[in-house]
């Protein structure tokens, strides 16, 4: 695991001067470990650091006083919002120099508009309470991911975070119309601006979005609602191979247009799993499939409208023999046990045993070359061994993920396998930059893969994004170590 | 007018310096005055300036060959497409220093992806080259331009123009999944990714995606394709006032969802005088209404099914009691002549005699105020004057254009009316910025309201843009006097 060493000392202020932190801001300030202790380390357990102290301040005026009280002093701040991100970025390093500065406490909704369709909120909001709060006004906010409840829009917008509706309504960058920003300096922009259209120079907002706190801390932001569907619909349909689900994929565009809002690739593996951990849930087929696809319409019209486009659909999909077998799911009970057979690949292949997760997206018509050819990579240079791939096909982006041989699953086996991640990465991300593909499709790159993508990108735009770093965080104390690699 | 004064002398190169810019690169170096000519002023003929040279290289490597010259001696550069913009971004100054640099012969369309729903071109594609490349593909992209024919993609993208689709596809930013660029220094950024997420690290594309060739030089372009639509229907619809306009737009986007792809109000007084101007168009309704709302819908499905659609929808705004009147078009002549009303109107607005323009947002909720208390100060300080105004209601976007009084069309009165333009900017865009609006929805700043927006913009904010001007382009040769004003 990527746990780093703890080796220095932590350089430890005097205590007068956390006094004046203290003082600076209204809010609360974390110093003893203990409390501390849930803020230094990542929820998959793979990150731990230290810090100075953690500062949760109560409003935006706060948020950038404690900012600028750490410029003067030159210390690093790690802007944190759910803690579950996927990469590490909001946890600090060992040094123990770093300041935590938590968003948790900014949870105001400030606004919503029906009529504009946006909903003004601060960045410690959980993803989940911005949906309930659309949805109470009859809108919906359509960004959705499994840690909804933890996770925030801050965090969502620091990472720009993906999940199963990017097909139709695109990445959280997509759903953000402006932001309300503190800078490395401590300074207030208010970028909030509710506008469909604003050309009046450089995009700033959409350099904060995406950069895990190291340009920024986020504090609100205004962010797209739609109009809530007459019905949603779920269809699962039994593919020979990826290729076939790619020409689904093009049948199910043109005949759905828009309305279709979920598109997911589940290798047959997957299914077995689910079914393994999870006895209530059942494979949609009687007959196995190397692969399914789950798909999900939104229909404006009505619920039988959303039907009869299914069935048409899938219909021709099998006269053409795209399609093997298909089921349509005439309940939300029903509705529901299909998305968990997608829902619960992660947690089964974890239960399963130790894994290696990639998160990758290459262009969508060269998907089906990327999978037969990487899998018979990985498969030859270490027999035996498994994968579990599913993920956005609609999105071209897939979670390649790795599982030891069966019945490898004792620890010592399990640091064999781990020992192996190097090297499985090299290949899998190797292949993916071939590809001209993307090495973190939806979960950023923090400390994670912030070495790995310094192999992939060309040294003109490590300079570029370099030269934005140093513009933006001149001091260097915003989020040190995450993203960027060492120049 | 805004045509600048010609105060200095040009600033003439000895000519063995041009011999060897004329050496650096392949293709064309226009150094004749007359040549030159069409390349010093913009097309609306508010902006004239000189240069040393127009180049027009052959290939990316020659526009970065020419911009290495520039960087070595200094000298601007100011990049230009199609010569179609509205802001004079694309005219040099009067310092006869700038080298012009002309896209116009990179008009490869590199690859075309069906699958990926993905085309790659260079900068000097026209916007109406990359439609039909797309359409015999059997793809839709979306972007659409009266100046289709002679815009460039590579310019679109640099002004993020917007258009009657933006509604359902975004503006050219939305539409862009990755850029090539000559950076300031000469350099080339490979950025053509074709993918739906990537999350590793800055945004490059969009910083320079709107920034008007202030940072560098888009020379080539991913951008999104769709199914197209099997079936188009426009309709019309009378409504008393803009806020009868939005009541519709919210049942539109409720009935029809993210098939809505147009909906524009258009002013009584714009029809006036597209059918004064153009007799073979007809108002829509026997009894004038002061607004009328065009729409269109792009249906997945059929043209019955669109029909049905829209037929429904006007059956409920007209039992509501939110629409008057509405017609359907039932051919694609009808649909034709539905949309000249709306694509006429800045037309025959020049054929009545000189105007001001605003191309001007506000969030959408707050449209119907905004007109009618603008409209009211305005014709309250500036008496019989005459508000033109249509637009992209959808996207909060108008084009709040202003005539002068009836019969006042002589030279003198033109003199008159132009020495307003100071005042009335003034209070359209005070007006804009007390609603939170933009005083450049899709036209961009360029040297138009370079100084506009520095007026409204907030000290943090043009702090943050200098500096990223400064990390991108520190000789400051990009486009010098666009979109920033002096800091």
């Amino acid at each position: 695991m990527d746990t780093q060493a703890s080796s220095s000392a932590p350089a430890a202020l005097p205590p007068a001067d956390l006094e004046s932190l203290r003082a600076a801001f209204s809010g609360r300030l974390i110093t003893d470990p203990a409390d501390q202790e849930p803020f230094l380390i990542d929820w998959r357990r793979r990150y731990r650091g230290r810090a100075l102290a953690v500062a949760v301040p109560d409003s935006v005026d706060d948020v950038a006083a404690v900012v600028r009280w750490c410029a003067e002093r030159r210390l690093p701040i790690v802007p944190q919002g759910g803690n579950t991100g996927m990469s590490g970025a909001a946890t600090p390093d060992d040094s123990g120099r770093a300041v935590v500065l938590s968003l948790a406490k900014l949870t105001k909704v400030r606004s919503i508009d029906t009529i504009n369709n946006s909903i003004t909120v601060e960045a410690g909001c959980t993803l989940d309470s911005v949906r309930e709060a659309a949805a109470a006004a009859g809108r919906l906010f359509p960004l959705s991911l499994p840690s909804g409840g933890s996770c925030t829009i801050g965090g969502n917008l620091s990472t720009n975070a993906g999940g199963t509706a990017v097909l139709r309504y695109g990445n959280t960058r997509e759903l953000c119309l402006g932001l309300e920003v503190v800078t490395a300096e401590g300074e207030v922009w208010d970028g909030l601006r509710g506008l469909r259209k604003d050309n009046t120079g450089y995009d700033l907002r959409d350099l904060y979005v995406g950069s895990e706190g190291t340009l920024g801390v986020i504090t609100a932001a205004t962010m797209k609602l739609y109009p809530q569907p007459a019905a949603q619909i779920t269809a699962i349909a039994a593919v020979a191979d990826p290729h076939a689900a790619l020409k689904l994929l093009e049948m199910a565009q043109g005949k759905l247009g828009s309305s279709l809002t979920a598109f997911e690739l589940i290798a047959d593996l997957c299914l077995d799993l689910v079914v393994r951990y999870f006895p209530d849930c059942q494979k949609p087929f009687r007959e196995a499939s190397p692969y399914v696809v789950l798909m999900e319409t939104s229909d404006s019209e009505s619920e039988a409208h959303a039907n009869a486009s299914f069935e048409s659909l899938m219909e021709a999909a099998i006269e053409a023999g795209v399609v093997t077998d298909a089921v349509v799911a005439q309940s939300l009970a029903q509705s529901q046990a299909m998305w968990k057979l997608r829902e619960f690949v992660s947690e089964a292949q974890s239960a399963e045993g130790k894994n290696i997760k990639h998160d990758i997206s290459v262009p969508i018509s060269d998907i089906g070359r990327f999978i037969e050819e990487t899998n018979a990579l990985v498969e030859q240079a270490f027999p035996g061994i498994r994968m579990v791939v599913f993920g956005h096909l609609g999105d071209g982006n897939l979670h390649y993920n790795v599982s030891p041989p069966v019945g490898r699953t004792g620890a010592e086996h399990e640091a064999w396998f781990l020992g192996l991640q190097p090297a499985i990465n090299l290949l899998v991300h190797d292949a993916v930059a071939a590809a001209n593909g993307s090495i973190s499709a939806e979960h950023g790159l923090g400390q994670l893969r912030r070495d790995e993508a310094a192999r992939y990108k060309s040294p003109v735009e490590k300079a570029l994004m370099w030269r934005v770093k140093r513009a933006l965080d001149p001091l260097g104390i915003m989020n040190p170590g995450k993203v960027l690699a060492e120049d």
